[in-house]
């Protein structure tokens, strides 16, 4: 097995070689039944994601809530994107909501300007084909070209959220691909990013060897002897 | 008008007096247009909500969640259920899963020993026949005999919640009827309270006598006239 | 069969005693395959109702429309309430809406101190334990508390609308039971009503037959020999 | 622990006793996580259902279908209902279609009359108020007007089918409440059946307790103490 | 301000670089909080759509509907694309069918050959490839292959309807873009549009500055100072 | 009219110039109105799908299933993919199931390497962008990164089954396109075929038609002087 990452970095840069599938699949076994976060619309399928977790929660609206913060900046939908770091993905729980924008262009590029890894919205997106010009992997439910301020508050900022009906604590890791984004505790990443690093490089050559026509007898899962000429071909 | 409510006792009178749409219409008025939780299932038609909210947060499970509480007794869940008190109302946030029960025949008796108000869960009850008996306002979404032990973890008690679309804050009063439930912000429940007492009363008025067959230009809104002869037949 | 009504008195009288089932299932026959609305939540599923269609339809709000009825009882909403006849129904096009009430308790009396037949309402209701107490026969899609006025404005009376995915047009009989609400046009009553009347005798006659332990190949559809001696049993 | 059912008789006596959701968590903990069928509406809650599947499934409508049970009587629906046992409940796959009744007053008098246990229909009832009528536990996803065979076509009986997202095998024990539908395998049913009714007496007298005044920390999950309490007290 | 459009050519000029999210906001702002038709599929990303309202409402099928227009080129449908203008969108309220497809490419094609502007279907589309092929900006909510006329009846032309739950009257300006499409009152339109063009001027310079690096408290909404710069910036 | 296909080849080649709107047209013609699947994703708008039927039905997971086949290889899943041939198409029964990719990027691999023409899955993929890869038809409901093994288990292979809503035969001949799939009868297929192939052409010549300014009046459907010319076009 690959060797597991010593460090953030090099758990990030295996984790930009694994699927959604295999780590989705890797922490199933362990129990994580629900890391996958289904049903968003992927606006840049070009872009892996890769990052750490930072949150944001928004309640529905209603006017005695802005008493919370009465300072424009202490909002937590604001606070959180001037305060993510390079390589952290900001996730926002809002249920669903489908009622108004919470990212427009210019909060998603104040995200790219300050190195953000990618933006996952429980909700929805205004002005999408700008923030598809803007390089950055943003996955969303919903595009509504409204504000989201008639219809939601930010409450609070890295706390434990929902976010499209799996838990996301801040500091995990995200990877998003054009099946979705799944959602790696911190814990376990060094470790999926190895087994998925390798992983990876095993079901490539099983697909080869399909599309040159193995059975599945032969290869999925892999036989010993496939798995043998897999190890032979590796060490070359 | 009826006064204002000097203490929550008479606050809690006055809304027994209430319906869900009176208050939902008054909020409206006053800026929030989304107060009223709809889509909820009433288990109990033939009882009206009156209380105070107390809240619980759920999120989807996951394993490394339950380091949180590593104590049974701290759980969110439980702790509200055992520090409601009399007159409160547990508002579950569980953004409407339908996976398993969040609170079957024994947890809801014990909040009904304990003198709780009601219980409003924005995802599944279990033993529903059983709680039926109870004698307790229950709203719920959904009804599956699953525990919910396998979908859901318990995360935060008395923060701000979402619950069936509604933002809700410990300490506001929940006024429920067959209509659904409506959240009235403390602050302006004495005002409400108030208001809706007097607007009910007035609302039968006229509905006496549209049945009686005054005409809508007549009776709704009141004319001039009606509302005379309403003041005068009050005043006997 | 049973002689075709001569008059609307007697259609009606023929089709309070036909079921949903049996002139949905005729109308079916006749080339009619969407006559049905269904999911319909019934509210008083102990009435029968039968009666003639008037409509009104809502659209959205839009400030802007305000101005279409600068005198309040003009209001298409109003003023279909205020025109509804004796052994009318009225049909409301709201294409589902689900944001606040169309009709509440007092405008519901209105209709029952008018003679109204019922009310379908393919929007939302209010206040609807109160409409539970008015003897009127009331279908809705939904309930909610808030007032109608902030989400719908009635544009339209007596012309053509779309009701749960159905058709109506004035004039329409509609017969609703606890199964739903079914629209006969008028041109067709006649001849339902005496179909659906003598079929319903017809299935009574072959129920009380099955749940004394006839076959379904003896008696559904019925054989030749049970349509014998049911025809034996009526002539006595 | 209860004596382990020598016989069907025997486990259907038990299960009359046991909850779905005792059943249901029961199972889950076997690794049958998904045996409770939701979403059903419970047509007579008064009933308690227990018996043993029988299945039908069907598909959508396609005229050349028809070739398949030329001879009326052989068509899996009818066939299903004349050949029901006594004690037998019929499950009926429709994958949920809402376009028509798959089951009317007289085919469910049928079943009735044979001594059916219930009928369990993922698809439309029509004629659901005779249907209440007839002292059967019935349960169905929605209620349609229209007769279903402008819609589906049956295919297959006894066969393994799908109803409501859970797997359902012939000779399965079916049990219903007014929260669903819980489905037990026949191999696991006299341990399931023993648990369940073993674990309704526990948690009624926990029931009792509880509104009795005692906390979740000593009675839910029972504390040792009031474990013993409940064995002296059985035993007199 | 840029100044008002004298005239439709400069309106529609300016609403030309005018995105949905900016004019729903300004509309919000004006009381119009429901002008957005969100949930629409945009068949063509790469096009902007901007014309003015002409409609054509459609109910569910019935055969009698038939006798009211025995002239096949009197039916709405399609006398609405052929009179259509240059420079008009044709908006069909069909409430959401998903049952068979009111445009196909022939259709389309007429709407294209007249120099329509657009066309938004609150309904299904056909042969959605080759109407890809027409350059025509077309919103669509589904797709479905089989013919409209087996599901829907047009019933009227150049009414108020609605359509994705806005009301749309004929007149207005419609606005479309990968977003999707906002509904301007006519009345409105001059100001809407004078207010956009600028506003977008200014999005685009405070995107530049954020993309630099400026943070949200400087450039969203713009400080006096980053206005200040904005406006040297214009005068050169 | 085109000669109808003497065998399966032909036929297959005259499809390939057909759409889903025709034939999905022609088929309700001849009394199939429920011949078409919608609310597909397809994967590969480039691509025309057109194929024979394969089977296989899934139904929810539970563990004794698992006893019907104990040898891998015979599972119906794989057993399908091994035995599918050169120019058939997999047609996956798994009701709408949106828990799990039943098809990834190795399992499509294999279906290619053995010549299928195309895969329509009532239910995941997985691995979505690698089989975007394959250059083979693929239609979906949904997508999810965790494996199917976790919800469905595959429980017949070559039987009737539903997919979309639509009732599938082994043998039918499946068409996609863009706007989905329609399912055509074998006994059907070379009728349809030479309709669609020639119908198709006119409706091409008509688009031209009236993309150059014709009217509907004159050539939607095609006036006897439109279909005269066209007649003559042909000739030449």
């Amino acid at each position: 097995m690959t060797a597991l990452g010593a460090n953030p970095e090099e758990i990030v840069e295996q984790l930009q070689r694994c699927t959604a599938a295999t780590l989705t699949g890797w922490l199933h076994g362990r129990g994580y039944r629900n890391a996958f976060i289904a049903n968003l619309h992927c606006v840049r399928p070009d872009l892996r994601m890769v990052g750490r977790a930072r949150t944001v929660r928004f309640v529905p609206l209603r006017p005695d809530l802005a008493e919370l913060f009465p300072n424009r900046e202490e909002n937590p939908h604001r606070k959180a994107v001037e305060q993510i770091g390079a390589g952290e993905v900001l996730v926002v729980d809002a249920h669903g909501n489908d009622e108004g924008g919470i990212f427009g262009d210019i909060m998603s590029a104040r995200l790219k300007a300050q190195g953000a890894a990618g933006l996952v919205v429980d909700g929805c997106l205004r002005d999408v084909w700008q923030i598809q010009a803007l390089d950055l992997p943003v996955y969303t439910c919903h595009v509504h070209a409204a504000a989201v301020g008639r219809a939601l508050s930010a409450v609070e900022m890295d706390g434990i959220v929902a976010c499209g009906g799996v838990a996301v604590r801040p500091g995990d890791y995200l990877v998003g691909d054009p099946d979705g984004v799944v959602v790696v505790p911190a814990a376990l990443a060094a470790e999926a990013a190895s087994y998925g690093d390798e992983h990876e490089a095993l079901e490539s050559y099983i697909r080869e060897r399909v599309l040159g026509g193995a059975t599945l007898a032969h290869a999925y899962p892999p036989s010993e002897a496939l798995r043998a000429e897999y190890e032979r071909q590796r060490r070359r």
